[in-house]
C-alpha cells in the first residue's frame, strides 16, 4: 500500500468503470484532489442521483426519470411504428437524427448463445406483449449490424411476421462519407445486394 | 437535450476529468446505471472523502491524510537525504522501488517561463527553508527528464550548491529492458555521456 487510504479507495472506485486501468484510475483520482470541493460534491451527487432517480421505462425499456418515458408519453409521436434497438444509447443516436417520429423498444442486449443469452433474457417477451396490446403497423429492427444483432433481428422477425405486422430491417451498406476502397468485403457485398434503382 | 437530466449531469461531471470526452463520459455514465447501488454509493463517498480528508504534508508537500505525512513522520528513514520530485505520483513511483530510504520534497510542478510558472509558484521556497533548518547532507534532484524538469533541477542546484550540500541529479540513459535501436538521439547521447567504467 503506497497511497493514503482515501485515495486508494477512490482509485479502486474508478477502476470499476469500463476501460479504466490502474494508471488511468490513479491519474483521475489525483486530478479529483485538484478540483474544487464544490465540483467534487456535485460529481458525488450526480452519481447518486443518476443511480437513484433513473429507471427503465416500463413500456419501452428506455432509460428515464419518469415512467412512462418522455418518448412513450409524447402524444405527438406515431404510435403505429416501433423501432427495436439493443441499448438506450441507440435511442439517443436515433433521436439525434430528428427524423424518426415513432416509438422505441429497447432490448437491453442481443441473443447470444455463446454467452448463454436467450430470447427470454432480453426484452423480447415485453415486445411481443406490446405488439398484441397496441395497434402497431410496422416494426423496424435496428439491432446492431453484427452476428448477434442479425440473429436477434431474424428471431424477432420470424416470431412477428405471422401476425401480419410489417417487419423491416434498417439498411446495410456503405456509411455516408466513407470510402469504397476501405470498405470491408461483407459491407460491400451488403451494399451491392441492397442496391436500388435511381 | 436527448438524455434525462440526471444522466446529463453525470456525463457533465465525468467530462470534467482529464482525457474524458463526451463519448467516453456517456459510456461511463451509462455504465454507472448498471452498477449496484451500494457500489455507486461507495464511489460517491470515496470522491468526497478523498477530497475532504487528503491534504498536502506541511513538511514535504506529499499527499497525505495525516500531517506530517507517513514518510516524514517515519523515524526509520534517513533524514539526511532529500529527494526532490515534481509530483506526489513521483513519490509513489520512488516508494514502489523500495530502495530509497531518505525523505522527499514535492515541488508540485516545474519552472516553466512559457506558462508563467516561476520558482515562487512551486514549492522551492519551502525546500530552501528545510535545507536551512534540517541537517541535510544530500539533495537528489529527481525532476522529470524534460526541458522544464532540467531547468528546475539546474535552478535548484545553483541555489543550493554554495551552501555546501551535495546536490545530485538522477541518471539519464537507456531504460532497462529498452532497445538501443529505438532510443532517441538525445537519450542515447546522454547514455554515452554518462558512461561508467566497469
Amino acid at each position: 500500500m503506497y497511497y493514503p487510504e482515501p485515495i486508494t479507495k477512490l482509485i479502486d472506485s474508478f477502476m470499476k468503470l469500463p476501460g479504466i486501468g490502474p494508471k488511468t484510475a490513479a491519474r483521475l483520482a489525483f486530478y479529483v484532489l485538484t478540483m474544487k470541493e464544490e465540483t467534487v460534491l456535485d460529481f458525488a451527487k450526480a452519481l447518486i442521483n443518476a443511480k437513484r432517480d433513473l429507471t427503465y421505462c416500463s413500456v419501452c425499456g428506455h432509460i428515464t426519470d419518469q415512467d412512462p418515458c418522455y418518448i412513450c408519453s409524447d402524444h405527438q409521436r406515431d404510435k403505429q411504428i416501433i423501432c427495436v434497438v439493443q441499448d438506450p444509447k441507440d435511442v439517443i443516436a436515433m433521436e439525434k437524427m430528428k427524423e424518426y417520429q415513432g416509438l422505441y423498444h429497447v432490448l437491453h442486449g442481443s441473443i447470444s448463445p455463446m454467452e448463454g443469452i436467450g430470447p427470454e433474457d432480453i426484452n423480447i417477451p415485453s415486445l411481443l406483449k406490446r405488439l398484441q396490446d397496441e395497434n402497431v403497423q410496422e416494426l423496424i429492427l435496428a439491432t446492431n449490424p453484427n452476428i448477434e444483432g442479425e440473429a436477434t433481428a431474424m428471431y424477432i422477425s420470424r416470431l412477428v411476421k405471422p401476425s401480419g405486422i410489417k417487419v423491416t430491417r434498417i439498411a446495410h451498406g456503405l456509411p455516408v462519407g466513407g470510402d469504397l476502397e476501405y470498405a470491408d468485403e461483407v459491407t460491400l457485398s451488403k451494399a451491392l445486394e441492397g442496391r436500388r434503382e435511381l
